[in-house]
């Protein structure tokens, strides 16, 4: 298996962003890790609990996660256990659900099951309908034809 | 090495639509190789080229890309070569656009390089900036904090 110990430094050096997150967040089970951090998961038995992954692989994923700033352990302790570290969520962690959000739509849309969608995102007043897409700096949907991707001076020549 | 082909299966069984994507899309380098086809990339040679990825990984990933409808293969022949596929995106392969976005903002505000961020997207009409977020029925944009998760009659108890 290749660790994200090996993988990680290499992308994280790329001058492409999407590249450098996948450095971060790119390993198998990783986004399955936030998910279940989204949905309330902090303690290292849950997490192993929801996903039947072998505890190496989450040791090293979570490892990753606390080293760039998207969860952050804190001790608890239970009566008559030693002390152990919860994982939760950073701000900057909390701002990766748009990007479960649209992993999610996309597998809704073309990867669709019998029995239907199992969560939906609805806006907490009025429980509108909310999906993921682009947005201008007054807060309009855009549509994907009419966005430009733009190389700036930056981009590496 | 793990191969997709023995990955996605169990992912894509999933009752998760975030876990049913990633049994497509979730492999090392996949991500990285629609980034490339979305810049224009279409042939074998340009991904290989582009990626430093080894033959039968590429081999792998396309043809697990192909499979679920997220690109298409074109033949195509140059003069005195032998017939080969190009791999086009398909309709639902340009809808992960969405997706690379929202990874690229992401490590664009939390991973940021000291020359700055190197692609940009804006409005096709008029270059203002483009975001990645949540969009109610009415094209308005909603705040993360404003955005409930609800499980429907389909979750899995």
């Amino acid at each position: 298996m290749t660790s994200s110990k090996t993988a990680a430094p290499k992308l994280l050096e790329s001058s492409c962003s999407i590249a450098r997150s996948l450095g971060v967040v790119g390993e198998r089970w990783t986004f399955l890790i936030l998910r279940e951090a989204f949905t309330g998961a902090t303690r290292f038995a849950e997490f192993r609990a929801a996903l039947g992954i072998a505890s190496d692989v989450l040791t090293d994923r979570l490892a990753t996660l606390v080293e760039y700033g998207v969860m952050a352990r804190e001790p608890y302790q239970e009566p008559g256990s030693r002390p152990r570290d919860a994982y939760l969520l950073t701000d900057a962690g909390r701002e990766l659900d748009v990007v479960l959000a649209s992993l999610q739509q996309w597998g809704d849309h073309h990867l669709p099951r019998a029995e239907g969608n199992t969560i939906e995102r609805r806006t907490r007043e009025g429980g509108r309908p909310v999906h993921v897409g682009y947005i201008d700096d007054d807060g309009n949907e855009v549509a994907p034809r009419d966005v430009a991707v733009i190389r700036t001076a930056a981009y590496p020549t």
